[in-house]
């Protein structure tokens, strides 16, 4: 086997400028902000202390008009959906800040955006963006986190008043861990089903105020601190309760569905199912938010780890007298060097995500609208894994130091750790993948379809079939050009690549496919059936979004205008195919795409790869530049490299 | 396939008693111990209060009588090694608590009593039992933590004095991560480089003094505080620096390296490197402690994790009205049930560990030591690594549930991330299990024995073959009746089973040495040779330890007195054997030791088991005996189920 050469170095500046992407002008104007504010994390304070300092930086990024980038043109805002998105990725070293900001202006103010109209807009749009009027995102309830179409909390006209009762019958219909409730909101935007005429019209939402201009909890609403949570303790957290509160009927957000005076409820959609969808539809901004940050999290982890791996010694190598830097051993290359290359992998992913979402605002293409609400769950879901493992495996390859708060590891585990739950948990987001992708199969199994699938998963997917990303005419120049060779160095070639994980993706769904349509002739009770293939349904998700990060990848490399810094690219490319492929090496070889020597020769080739990449690593993930004040670790700032030089420079002078 | 029929229940007492063991006794008194003194934990408070509630909570574990379990009889203790790890292990609801009575006892009094002689004892155990002499257990160093053999700090002995010169001289030489140091300790075990009559004699230990009888720093000794951690904050870890600290000559603990007035130094053991691995070996107490308490954490966490999972429901299952209990998922099923499988194996493993370390004290068989030595490294390491796991599973398990503090799980995961690099770095413990295993093979590779091998891994092991589990004659009597079919069903086999594990581990080791053998016959850097086949190093170690871990768990199994409980137990091994395979899969496809039509058999009946032991989780979890102190969890003692019935109630009635 021939690994490609790797070039002893790149262009820095051109990685950097690359991955700074589309909206390199927020990422600096982020990092501008950091120079001038003191946005620096307050997670050694006690609760109250934390939270108040947190509100506060809030207050000063309003300063910084990066607050705004959100919100229409019309009201003051700068129109930016995808800048909106990247200023919080840009966040990671305050994570609690990058939280709070998200539900101020991208859960709160962004349902009053996409859920109400002129009146909601003129009233609150302003106050919102200067933090006037600090608000909640109050739609999970106790009881219902996943199932949000089954929420519990009613919102009943009373035509006698022209008002809304919003009402919590029992305990597990509260609002729980509802940002900023537990401290600083004054108003929430609840979703209630809604009861006019006597009859449900399914989830709506609606604005209520929860606590006074003194901030004491208005009469009727229920305020209870969620308490400490494992990180993210600068955000206030709490449950809210609501003993029929009247709210007028102004306070409905009308925009997917309205009652007038008297009680008619009316709705530019007409089924309840697809008027739920499409409103949840509009809100998920925070779901990539979610996404952006959490690799930037695996990003600021890889930094400190690394830096530290290539100063720290331990155990020395003989006939030298000098210890061995630990980034030298192949075992601590094997856990920090792929998960590198996978963050390069999803950044370019997440970039593409990001302006799909910002490209296709309004455009009313339905289609396309749940082709993205799927690739965002899907990313979210891989990316938020990937945080939580490779936070993980940092935390560890830094020994004793990466337990120590200084070095903070500690803080970024623990912040993060709830992003694979939240903002929708990953297992239900990769069956909801999984769904999208099957209905291009529904004529096969129309009973599943109709009674199954249609109602165990979430049914957010009407009628998408995942398919073309936008590398797709590269992808498929790459894959004809691909030589047919049969020969152990294929496995360096990108279209070989590319084939082999899109020939995975369609034979994992096709069997997927028969699977069901063969369990449904059985007059099966379809939740067994499903059920019984819950297993083969994550998987096809999974298989699906390595399919389209790794064509965002070859997209990536292909937009790099230098090319010694492609070739670097490339072979980090390499790598996260490789690794991957390895990672996943049973099913490869128990389809017969790979043979048993083949598999181990791609084992050889990653252990060559991380060889390679090794001395470039610490570069490497410089280029994403994260901002230097997120960086504070004194493992990762020089503290280790001082005390290495005075250690040999007292073993050289014989003590 | 036919899976074997899981019984309907079996006998929990039977169980019970079988998963306590041969230390139910000391089980019993610190469950005693629990219900008389307040020993819940202190992690809301603020580090000091923390701390001294942890150090209060120490003094109350001595009126219980069970810190004494591990000191000799000779000196008023209980002689009772065994019940001294086993004690620890009954801790997990409180591991600062756990951490700092180890540290006290287990780590500081247990070198005093295996390094030390008749005038350290004398002087010093009764008030460490006792806790009048809160002391440090002083070894690694910020610039040296697996590699001990190489720390810095010196200690030099002066004859115009008689006494040894305590020396720090940079500071990565520094004593790091010391508990106890911060606050409490009054004395310390430091490890230095013993220096006499100019030259090196190698890593012995000292008593020193750290702090006056007021608590202030002794002259010499700058004592440093860690600072926050990401857990285990009630343990008041610090750094200590010695400038040329003095104590009597006396103060050496003797027992393996002593010097003689005037600078003489003898020793009973003859080479430096012995001597420093049988001090070493004397202390792997902690080790086995570590394992112990992480396999007790992994089953507190699947205790919260399977009862909220029993009772916790979402998303309608159609056609019943009802929602469905989200531990009858399969996904879930399939997160929780291997690693409460595992947990039993885990289980089986410790005890027969801690029944061995109990047994052989001071035996004098030097072979069985360092098999002894290489089990509690394989454990430690594969446990921890499952408890790290298992406690980040069930985190998302519970969804933002898990992420509350109130729900236990946030502080499980905190205080046992450092487990898998304390006491030992998890990938440096495996190379050593790997290294014992390569003796075997020492004939075949002189030169990568002599030159590489013994030098780059730290050379615990002088001889060790290991081989041999309590249970071998069982295991080959099960392997020797195994049918000779070759049906789908011959993977329920405890022998084929068995078999598998065993030819797998064979295989491995025997490629592993063919692989050193090869490439130091090409006059290569052994250095390279051996870093290049570190990832096969490891996998040697852990499928080792897998093929140890379950002869173990059968073992216990057939010490089950009721059919019907090891009918139960059988099936849980099941699960267990056959995740194991499952997940290393590839392994066995490509030594075509499963073909892919059996590698599918083995994920179905993994997926049937899952089924099969559902009703069965929560009573299985039960069996383990965490004490009920210990779980406070609302979600897992009764809150979530309240909310059902409510929310049914209200259901029902119309609301």
């Amino acid at each position: 086997m021939d690994t490609p050469k790797t070039p002893a170095d790149f262009d820095r500046s051109e990685l950097a400028s690359l991955l700074d992407g589309r909206w390199a002008h927020v990422r600096d104007q982020v990092r501008g902000s950091l120079a001038e504010a003191d946005l620096s994390p307050g997670d050694e304070l006690d609760t109250e202390a934390h939270r108040a300092r947190t509100l506060d930086q809030l207050h000063q990024l309003v300063g910084s008009g990066i607050t705004g980038l959100g919100f229409p043109l019309s009201h003051g805002g700068q129109g930016d959906i995808g800048g909106s998105v990247v200023s919080l990725e840009m966040l990671p070293g305050n994570l609690s800040l990058m939280v709070k900001a998200g539900v101020q202006w991208g859960l709160f103010g962004g349902a009053v955006v996409a859920l109400g109209t002129d009146r909601h807009h003129d009233r609150y749009l302003a106050k919102i963006m200067n933090l006037e009027l600090p608000g909640c995102f109050a739609m999970t309830e106790t009881g219902h986190g996943s199932d949000v179409q089954r929420l519990r909390t009613t919102a009943t006209y009373d035509p006698d008043t022209d008002e809304f009762v919003v009402h919590t019958p029992h305990e597990a219909a509260r609002k729980e861990y509802i940002g900023n409730a537990a401290r600083d909101g004054r108003m929430a935007v609840v979703f209630a089903q809604l009861i006019t005429g006597g009859e449900g019209r399914g989830v709506h939402a609606l604005m209520v105020p929860i606590r006074d201009d003194a901030g004491r909890p208005v009469p009727g609403v229920r305020i209870e601190d969620c308490g400490r949570k494992a990180g993210l303790n600068g955000v206030d957290n709490g449950r809210l309760t609501f003993d029929r509160v009247r709210v007028p009927r102004e306070a409905l957000l009308n925009r997917y569905g309205d009652v007038e005076p008297g009680g008619a409820y009316r709705s530019p959609v007409d089924s309840e199912g697809k008027r739920f969808f499409t409103m949840l539809g509009t809100l998920i901004r925070g779901r990539i938010s979610v996404a952006g940050t959490a690799g930037s999290a695996a990003k600021l982890a890889l930094r400190i780890a690394l830096r530290y791996g290539d100063a720290r010694r331990q155990f020395e190598r003989p006939g030298t007298g000098e210890e061995t830097v630990v980034l030298d051993y192949l075992a601590h290359q094997r856990k920090l060097l792929p998960l590198l290359a996978k963050s390069f992998a999803l950044h370019f992913a997440q970039e593409e995500l990001v302006s799909t979402l910002h490209d296709m605002q309004n455009s009313g293409d339905e289609r396309a609208q749940r082709e993205l609400e799927s690739r965002a769950a899907g990313l979210k879901a891989v990316t938020t894994w990937h945080a939580t493992r490779t936070i993980q495996t940092c935390r560890e390859a830094c020994g004793g130091a990466g337990y120590l708060t200084e070095n903070q590891l500690p803080q970024l585990k623990a912040d993060t750790d709830v992003f694979t739950t939240f903002e929708g948990d990953n297992t239900v987001l990769l069956q909801l993948v999984a769904k999208g992708l099957l209905t291009n199969y529904k004529d096969q199994f129309d009973d599943l379809g109709t009674i199954g699938m249609a109602r165990f998963v979430a049914d957010q997917f009407v009628g998408a079939v995942i398919e073309r990303t936008a590398a797709r005419s590269l992808v498929q120049r790459l894959i004809d050009a691909a030589p047919k060779r049969d020969d152990e160095n294929e496995i360096f070639d990108r279209g070989w690549q590319l084939e082999l994980f899109e020939d995975r993706e369609k034979h994992v769904l096709d069997g997927l496919a028969r699977r069901l349509r063969r369990a449904t002739g059985r007059d099966a009770d379809p939740f067994e059936v499903f059920n019984n293939a819950q297993d083969h349904v994550l998987r096809a998700a999974r298989v699906h979004v390595d399919r389209v990060v790794l064509e965002a990848f070859v997209a990536g490399i292909e937009r790099c205008g230098d090319p010694r810094t492609a070739a670097v690219l490339d072979r980090v490319c390499d790598l996260h195919v490789l690794s991957t492929v390895e990672e996943d090496r049973a099913w490869f070889l128990e389809h017969e795409r790979l043979n048993s020597r083949r598999a181990k020769t791609i084992t050889e080739a990653v252990n060559a790869l991380c060889g390679q990449l090794r001395p470039l690593a610490v570069d490497l993930v410089e280029s994403f530049g994260i901002p230097d004040q997120w960086l504070t670790a004194p493992i990762a700032t020089g503290a280790e490299a001082r005390r290495q030089r005075d250690q040999r420079e007292h073993d050289l002078t014989g003590g």
